[in-house]
């Protein structure tokens, strides 16, 4: 293996993404018709050759997506399905017409590789698969699709019965499939086995082959397997953006292609888009109502991130001492951690943001330093509270004083509603300078009731709160298992339009927690802050 | 390499776990002195031979935590440092100190073994580094330690500096260091790079050398690394036992002794406790208050979950088709996922729990799935609440009707609190067979607060809820993009002390949301549903 550090980049890869398919198995993951349309769009932003988009034939709400196809910039779209049923021909199978009726541009076939599948599952003979899987190849072929042959489950039936796995590759071939992807469908296989696989299918097919992969994570080795199937030849690979997928997923593209391009030397997407991966993979995440993993390669928001004192400080120093990559180049930025283990550089390289004086050996550095500490042991965490954490610096040194307080507040939660009253209602009062101010209002639950109330109060003396507002809002129990009396901690995500800012609140009491977070929200726009 | 199955497990491998040490510094995670005995005792119970319990020098709280180290049945410790200070001495090295003062077995020293650090970072001639390896080395050895030699950035250094690096591992080797670990600290090196370094490594240690590996996942490799040097010869592996580490995280043994166990023949676990790690892997993550992926390899509570309708007929039909290892191994179940792809035999499969006669066509079958998709495009999801999902199954099937209602109920919360009234309270009116009953409690809470009045006005009908007590309670926001008035879905478990379940709630409330589901939880358990 090569590693051309950019170098050389010779090599075309052929990428399709099935993030609306094989992804759409993963658990916890349903996406509606606005969902798919808005991953589409990611996916062809990002550059992305092919987008496989559903199963119409399996799937009623794939197949009405299919109807609504919008127009690309670049990407394509693919229709997934299988071979025809056994003993019927194709043009009477109810699935393949809903396969042609998708009118895309390719369409991705499965089919058995495995003899073991062929017996015990499909329960037919060997010789029907295949001429399943011919006539099917041979009939989309006819009405004018490119046609990816799936060989489903290729690595094992290939360890188990060469000869039969082998042959569906050559069945699938003679038949005219433009690609055959060889999938390690359970994700069992290491990746020397993909390694000695591909170069076996090529030994069949010989250079007129056009081989792709499909692998899953089930090892932890989805990548690497990719990685060698592509070393060996293959130049089509399958994934899911960020890994979603049946199990334990499918190989995640956004963190196999910057390996791919940026080490390897081949050419995935556009070079101008790969410093969209980061900012597209969150999109996907945020469509699929899914946290993004933090510590995925390359894209996730720990992927740069410093927290130890030594790393830090060598960061700090060097930013090749502890990255592999520069951040920029995945669109990824760089993060020092405030935490106990952080250290006290990385509080001064915060603080610095407010006073350019401040160094590591300030007395303000080290009371936050220590601050942070206790405060973390109780629950809090600033790692995604930069707002909040501005707040505490500021605090310290001086450089801030509230410029409200909330005298009293009081939230009711009703069951059932009159006609008169919302179920979740509340009332606040405010001092301001010397003088209060009483608000209340309705919300849909108790916490956005809290909310409406208090930002009326504010709106008096400070107008400018009229911008803000919330964008997100999480909620996470610190110690699950004291039930419902656990402790929680409130993290909200706040914007004025120009600018977005996040802030914390630990409580027991969730609405004590998000009054917290509240107020820093506020006060942080009121100060207008800028980082 | 061979693929043994199992079959011929001949070489032994050591393994350290460096959950404390390293894995400390992954973003969110900070243990308490309670937290790390907790995570000791699971990693002794699981077999593993060395515990990297922390860096007693760079942190008094982990110095404290070995001035009070357990007993334990296996495992034996090791505390983490660095080489001497430049210019200076091992006998007057605080830092070497508090190493000392640790008392454990063994010692992991991390020295640099690439020169852009020693000129970058530690800012030192190349000499002045040998001599720290050597020197801190050699008097740790006197002192009676095993000492670990963490070569960091081996792989790096190998190939920025081929003789400067090998020339660190021979220093040490020299000055009597009993392992030698290559660490590639930044994730950024290839599985077949890996393997070049440890047969270069070989080369100039001979076969006297003992050899480590320490792995990042910054490009999603560190376990195909492992294995590539496992494969290469070392016989000592480090990563913390679920991922846990800086960044990217470090290798994943929970993802990676299955495999190199069950199927490439090494013995890394007593062969009995392998079965345990799924089980321990919770453990640890409940005790780092940091969820377990549900998509990692073996352990992940989606691991061996089937979702997508094939799939799930393929298991059902044959297990080996669509699992790569049988879950019991690894002590891990196979789950069957209700959900609009997961098709009517899931369905069917649950439903067949409460009544045997059940099949795939039965009409309230049919009835379920359209139901399960209907609620999932409105945020519901009943993978995590097998409690819910099967009043769902038994209200259709007519097996089932409520044994009380909530008449009424109204949570306050109130600040500032007085001495008579807690800041939470709550008040609640049910109906029970033809009776009323009111009740009111406090809470810690608003949620906590209605918790105890529904189950206090209950008692008196329902005795057995006595035994009953909320022991997880998790909150996710759905629609995140709305702020605070956001859909909130919340999932409680619940425990009798004999068995447990798990009940879900959706709403734009959470007080209502956290109703429907403890309502859910208290009617599973008045109806003794066995699952």
């Amino acid at each position: 293996m090569e590693h051309a550090a950019g170098s050389s980049k010779t090599h075309t890869l052929e990428i399709l993404d099935t993030t609306l398919r094989d992804g759409a198995q993963g658990e916890g993951l349903s996406f509606s018709v606005q969902d798919k349309l808005a991953v589409v769009h990611a996916l062809d932003e990002l550059g992305i050759t092919w987008i496989e988009a559903g199963n119409p034939g399996s799937n009623p709400k794939d197949g009405e997506f299919f109807s609504q196809l919008p127009k690309l910039e670049q990407a394509k779209f693919c229709a997934f399905g299988a071979t025809r049923k056994p003993r019927s021909k194709c043009a009477d199978d109810p699935q393949i017409k809903s396969l042609l009726k998708a009118e895309t541009e390719a369409v991705a076939l499965f089919g058995k590789s495995w003899d073991f599948h062929v017996k015990n599952v499909l329960r037919i003979s060997e010789e029907e698969n295949l001429a399943m899987i011919f006539e099917t190849i041979e009939y989309l072929k006819a009405k004018g699709r490119i046609v990816f042959f799936d060989a489903e489950h290729f690595f094992d039936g290939w360890k188990a019965n060469p000869d039969y796995a082998l042959n569906t590759l050559q069945t699938a071939h003679k038949a005219g499939a433009d690609r055959i992807i060889l999938c390690d469908t359970n994700g069992g296989s290491f990746p020397d086995q993909i390694t000695a696989g591909v170069a076996a299918a090529f030994s069949v097919l010989g250079g007129s082959g056009s081989l792709g992969i499909h692998a899953h994570n089930d090892m932890g080795l989805a990548i690497a397997a990719s990685i060698a199937a592509v070393e060996a030849g293959c130049t089509h690979v399958q994934g899911t953006l960020i890994g979603f997928g049946e199990r334990c997923g499918n190989t995640s593209l956004a963190a196999l292609i910057p390996s791919l391009q940026l080490k390897l030397g081949y050419v995935c997407l556009p070079e101008e888009r790969l410093a969209r991966i980061s900012e597209l993979s969150r999109l996907v995440a945020e469509i699929a109502n899914m946290p993004l993993s933090s510590s995925i390669p390359y894209v996730g928001s720990s992927a740069f991130s410093h927290k130890g004192g030594m790393h830090g400080d060598g960061v700090l120093k060097v930013n090749r001492s502890f990255e592999h990559i520069d951040p920029m180049l995945v669109g990824n930025d760089r993060h020092f951690l405030m935490s106990e283990v952080g250290g006290r550089s990385a509080v001064a390289e915060r603080a610095r943001k407010i006073d350019r004086s401040i160094t590591r050996d300030h007395e303000a550095v080290k009371v936050v330093a220590e601050k942070i500490k206790t405060m973390e042991a109780a629950g809090w965490a600033f790692e995604g509270a930069d707002g909040s954490f501005e707040l505490l610096v500021r605090r310290e040194l001086g450089l801030y004083k509230p410029l409200f307080s909330i005298l009293a507040y009081r939230v009711m939660s009703e069951h059932p509603t009159s006609e008169a009253i919302a179920c979740n209602h509340a009332w606040v009062k405010v001092w301001v300078d010397g003088q209060d101010e009483v608000a209340a209002a309705e919300g849909n639950g108790p916490v956005h009731a809290l909310d409406s109330a208090l930002r009326r109060a504010l709106k008096r003396f400070f107008p400018s709160l009229e911008q803000v507002r919330l964008t997100d809002y999480k909620v996470r129990v610190i110690n699950g298992g004291a039930g419902s009396a656990a402790k929680v901690r409130v993290l909200i995500e706040s914007s004025d339009g120009h600018q977005s800012w996040n802030t914390v609140g630990v409580s027991e009491d969730i609405i004590d927690a998000s009054r917290i977070a509240l107020v820093d929200s506020i006060e942080y726009k009121l100060i207008g802050a800028s980082t």
